[in-house]
């Protein structure tokens, strides 16, 4: 596969997480008596993944994230010499779908500005209120389980196709868990395209959310080859 | 496969569509205190393609939709010479299921109108209130997605049997994010039905909801083939 | 397989329909603040019919309907000879399943009686306040699709495994849609349980919860052979 | 696959299972204006045990849950001298989970206490104030009921690769009818973890939620042995 194909599925799975996920944080979450909720951005979220991975995983693996393509070298399937060219174009994707998302939102009757635009963040940029050290926590926490589950699901010796399932639905759960801590993240790149636009200090917590989901995958990929796959 | 079973699982398909999805979103989506608002109506959508997708898939590849009939041409999937009767047998479809819906709609205790109908549109009859350019973005977009996910999806690389929930669930991701822009067309039959019966102007608008999904279509068409699969 | 065997499929496969489907209606659609809606019953309608399917498909087939297994045998999948013990067992595991939710539902602190206990009706007793005549229509289509859905998941040309799947989530999706109109049947088995403690006219209507869902299965049957499957 | 492995692959699901469910129910269930509810909740349980099996299933089986390795004991799916690393693992993965859990939320702004943290109960400690009698029947049955579709959905005769989907989404199921009741344990293990931390009287409750569950399984596994599987 060359690395157009591959950087090209990054691209656009990526920007599909964020359009999808974001989007429907900001259009549809608290849409008035009908509203999708933090139910709905959670499944949102999956789907992206789970629709991604069936449709673009073939091409390049529907990594989606720097996060998990970290953990993926860590893990020993992912080459480190290609991690540049696939963070870039993760990062590249989240941008541009934060910045289709802004076009459509600006759209609205009565738009006065995007506010939050579903960024992440931690004290008082999270939705919760939650300290930086139980978003720390939370999202190290999440992004390992999740590293040892696309290590699991995808291993040779787990049932052939349902990893794209298992990943995606994965991912709606820890935003079932995680929204009213951080936001949720465990993503770097859908952190980073909307704090580009969002009218919070939501650049000033990014740090964090590159830190932990990468510290997280490392520790998930690490537990996983010492504990569960150390033939 | 003769023409005549293609053409009625397109027929069936479309009409489940439409019945489904529309149906839940005029019958229960705001049904008082227990109503399954957005995220049931996107569910809906999703599972009328999904459960569409298995039952009549092998018969006529399950389009249910013109904009996707059209992409699989460009995607080099499907014949033009089977346009037009794919495509009749959609809209048709779509409007039984509209005349059905209408007639149990009609039924209920005080009954006075059916309103918007679930029918599509932009400006006041948005939503959510959204101007004509970001409805035509937003539409043209998640096309354009779902058409790659369709082709990726199905193409000879993917998990055999993983299509139907693939994308059916990507449907029910497009309305997730899109409902209160749009409605949610990305399928011209499925607005074309709802449109004949409802009371405000979504026959004026229907226009944009073929010329965006079909627009659309042929650009996802066009990113998968040049960009993802083109050896 | 024996009989014996099959029969308690069916008795088991229907006692987890009604309890699943009718105990989420009872217990947790309308609980204070987070209940589950009708968004939450349809998936527990769909899920007692994805788990029963998996768990206890291989040994009877999975119908846990009567309007099913009379569909299957028009359609020509199943033996009329073998309808009689297959429905008995169904109305009884439906029976015994209200039983066990009556003997829950009666514990509950400060209980003064089950109501309507998740029966199906038409007009005053229909959820909606829909006519006969518009549950009738409402009935007899859903259970039109949902065999034209069995019988094409389950058909030879169908993705193998995925039957239980499509089949279940098609469940949710005539739940979806059809709750606020006859509080959804589909299932004569379903409708009778439920309406032996309800203290609502429920026992009024069953009739028809027995004649529309028949007729609808005979009539997604006869479609299905006339125009999908006549080779 | 060594001991260590299957433990460390207990302890992690176990973990993941307290960790999402509890988590999603003590974080988003009733989070203002847009919370998960107990739909939510019911979903992520099934969630962690949908992704738990996909990722470790084909390492330890993934049980997950005490009542559950007993059940498959009487099955004859499992060695009872496997019996009790699997369910020091299952307790220890809980009690831990239910740690990070008050960690994160301890940092919440004005975190005062955990109340009931998730914890199971009956009488006064039952979220809808179901009596010791409703508690037991419910988590008998449902337990059952779960094995029953856990050694249904795995056997020889079961469509490969599906029995994770199915058990995982018959534990929402399960939670769907039954947290009204007793918050829903089924499980033992997660039962455990909880009640350690929680303000309420869920300690002198907890001795139901291993009885129970366990007399369940044992009673599903014995009717599936005796009446599904006896050849």
């Amino acid at each position: 596969m060359s690395n157009v194909k591959k950087w090209s599925a990054e691209f656009l799975g990526t920007f599909w997480l964020t359009l999808g996920g974001c989007g429907s944080a900001v259009l549809a979450a608290a849409f008035p008596q009908v509203g999708i909720g933090l139910l709905g951005v959670s499944l949102a979220f999956g789907l992206t993944v789970l629709t991604g991975a069936y449709a673009l995983g073939p091409i390049s693996g529907g990594h989606f994230n720097p996060a998990v393509s970290i953990g993926l070298v860590v893990g020993k399937r992912f080459s480190a010499a290609e991690l540049p060219g696939y963070i870039a174009s993760q990062v590249l994707g989240a941008i541009a779908a934060a910045a289709v998302l802004f076009l459509i939102v600006s759209g609205k009757a009565g738009f006065t500005g995007v506010g939050g635009f579903a960024s992440n963040g931690y004290g008082s940029n999270s939705p919760g209120g939650f300290s930086m050290v139980s978003v720390l926590v939370c999202e190290v926490v999440m992004t390992a389980i999740f590293l040892i589950v696309i290590l699991g699901a995808t291993s040779k010796r787990a049932a052939g196709g349902f990893g794209g399932l298992a990943i995606g639905l994965c991912l709606t759960l820890i935003h079932l868990v995680s929204i009213p801590v951080s936001n949720t993240s465990v993503n770097p790149a859908r952190s980073t395209g909307p704090a580009l636009f969002a009218q919070t200090g939501a650049m000033g917590d990014l740090w964090l959310f590159w830190v932990a989901p990468i510290v997280g995958a490392i520790l998930g990929a690490v537990i996983y080859n010492a504990l569960l796959d150390n033939d």
